[in-house]
């Protein structure tokens, strides 16, 4: 990534590092959940915390090197069945390299252009960026609640 | 606001329109929830969703104020006792316009400038604008928790 004398509102590295801040404090909070619970506890009708995951691995590493290799590939989840807590972190932890990966390989004028995501959303990288991140923060937002109404303290949100 | 020749990752308007499309989706939330279950609701003995609009309210608005202003006056929520959803979406729709006012006086080097938010939290003015988003964003999602163990179904989150 080539650095430049302009200043920027923020720099690709930095987001790169805010984005992968979110991520760790997702996985301290899928860390967090009794094992039996991620699997099964839910409130209202809605996802569990482990089906929440599975699209959460199928956005982030999957859509950034979808914008790298500019490749319009459908959108797919991980249809192999996950069984422990443990198997989704170590796949979170492989996405968290994969991005890194990735990342690196998408130029700074990439980000302003427009490029039809999963064969399906056209719109800026930027703004598919932003969703990825914000997607994971409102799913984690949610898995919270999940916590607190399991009676277990999860991290701070301000902790990364 | 200046425009420049060389790409940015994300330019200061295109940033303020993602941020006003979450206060847009947030603003929407407030109003599906029951009058009296705004106040009152809550799981896991976390803040009701009248507790946590507070606080957003003390966020956004005061915030970007701050950075444009380099005024860093401590952090306060307001103490006026607000009774009805109606004051509460009154008071988001006045911040609206004043993000949308002291946004413009943010000079496109500012944004990568430490400063001292609140007295208090010394960080990149960017890094503490993605705090004011992301914490709306997570509360946000508490607040979608709240309204399906309400029986409503809430709006999209990916419509803004």
């Amino acid at each position: 990534m080539e650095t430049t004398a302009t200043a920027q509102v923020i720099t690709p590295e930095h987001l790169l590092k805010h984005w992968q801040g979110h991520r760790n404090l997702t996985r301290r909070i899928v860390d967090a959940f009794p094992e039996k619970d991620f699997f099964e506890f839910s409130i209202g009708g809605m996802r569990t915390a482990a089906q929440l995951m599975t699209e959460l691995l199928a956005i982030g590493a999957p859509g950034t090197k979808a914008i790298a290799n500019r490749d319009d590939s459908t959108y797919t989840e991980n249809t192999q069945t996950l069984t422990t807590k443990a198997e989704y972190l170590q796949l979170w932890d492989e996405a968290t390299e994969e991005i890194n990966h990735y990342w690196n390989l998408i130029e700074l004028e990439d980000f302003g252009r427009m490029f039809k995501l999963f064969g399906q959303y056209e719109n800026y990288n930027i703004s598919n960026i932003f969703y990825f991140i914000d997607n994971e923060i409102h799913h984690r937002g949610q898995m919270y609640v999940y916590l607190r109404a399991l009676g277990v303290a999860p991290p701070a949100f301000y902790e990364r």
